[in-house]
């Protein structure tokens, strides 16, 4: 049985909370609060986790460290992925000093580029830009899991190509452009949010 | 009449599919044609345009440079949005250089920040780092509409509060917090999306 991909875009957002609740010593929480934090509806809550198992009890709700116990698990947190980045661009630079990355368990183990300047400088302690053409080497001695693509569109989808035949088994895309792959992939498009954000503005101004 | 949230969500999706077959000087696209290229079907296509007008001719298809147009116009993208980014970490840093962005009409006017020693500094020609404190002078006299946040979490909620006060209309947070705001908020959870797909990769794992 399929679980709705709505429901799995909500499964990171439960984990975050309920982290933050587990960081300020909350033990239990009702899916009516949980609710409230998240702008949702408590029955959409305790719908979207029925999809993984029976969790918390009527009248108690939800026991917060292992209800985010079992969410790490259902998502696959609990082992480290190891993850390349891309193109050492802008944003392929941001992510890989991102620190949150690692802190979910998302190691960054090498940065890729296709330009000689930048290839063998350090971004971070251990961590250097390689070139895309040890890029198969790699994969296939360290075994990374996850890659994320910071290249332009132009070459977003020959870089996936290789990517798939590296032996990459997700890609998390920030070219603007819809990808042919086998593999799964989630696509971040910062413009589309503001894409997004601006047309939000615009009805919440008609609607006044 | 309010136009449901996925459909809004796939609105910038359609405009930068259309703005390709633009560039690649296709005239004529008709339904099928799209979905096949987003990987949607094509009834979803025709019911989520029909939210906005009629558009598209039986037979023909849409005319790609009319219906970007009106995309363009539904989300208010022919006019330029004046954005600002808080916080000159990695990530903020990164978006205020995307170019991307001043391409798709979000021009990036100032970044602020409250360290001292970013403070002044130049990311790009014309584009200073400015103090916080000086963030309601800023937006009053610029006219500033929306803000990029990407703050630490801790910090998030207090300068959304600023925000609001200074008459920013918009807010794009890449702080992985749930913001309590009166205007519009889109979240950015690069984290989020990795999960997701670490979760994707796992069960097709399973469905092998």
């Amino acid at each position: 049985m399929k679980v709705p991909r709505p429901v799995i875009k909500r499964m990171p957002v439960y984990y975050r909370c309920l982290e933050r609740l587990k960081n300020e010593g909350v033990k239990y929480v009702s899916s009516q609060k949980l609710a409230r934090r998240l702008h949702l509806k408590d029955s959409q809550i305790r719908k979207d986790l029925s999809h993984f198992g029976k969790f918390g009890k009527r009248g108690v709700g939800y026991e917060v460290e292992s209800l985010l116990n079992d969410i790490t698990k259902i998502l696959g947190l609990h082992k480290q992925w190891k993850v390349i980045v891309i193109g050492a661009g802008n944003i392929g630079k941001a992510i890989a000093r991102f620190r949150a990355l690692e802190k979910n368990n998302f190691k960054v183990v090498a940065v890729f580029d296709t330009d000689k300047r930048k290839i063998g400088t350090e971004l971070l302690p251990g961590l250097k830009i390689l070139d895309m053409a040890s890029l198969r080497d790699f994969v296939g001695r360290e075994g990374a899991d996850l890659a994320i693509l910071a290249v332009p569109a132009s070459s977003a989808q020959a870089v996936a190509n290789d990517l798939q035949k590296a032996g990459i088994r997700g890609i998390l895309c920030f070219a603007p452009v819809t990808l042919n792959c086998a593999i799964p992939v989630e696509y971040v498009d910062i413009t589309a949010f503001l894409k997004t954000l601006a047309y939000s503005v615009l009805t919440e101004k008609y609607n006044v």
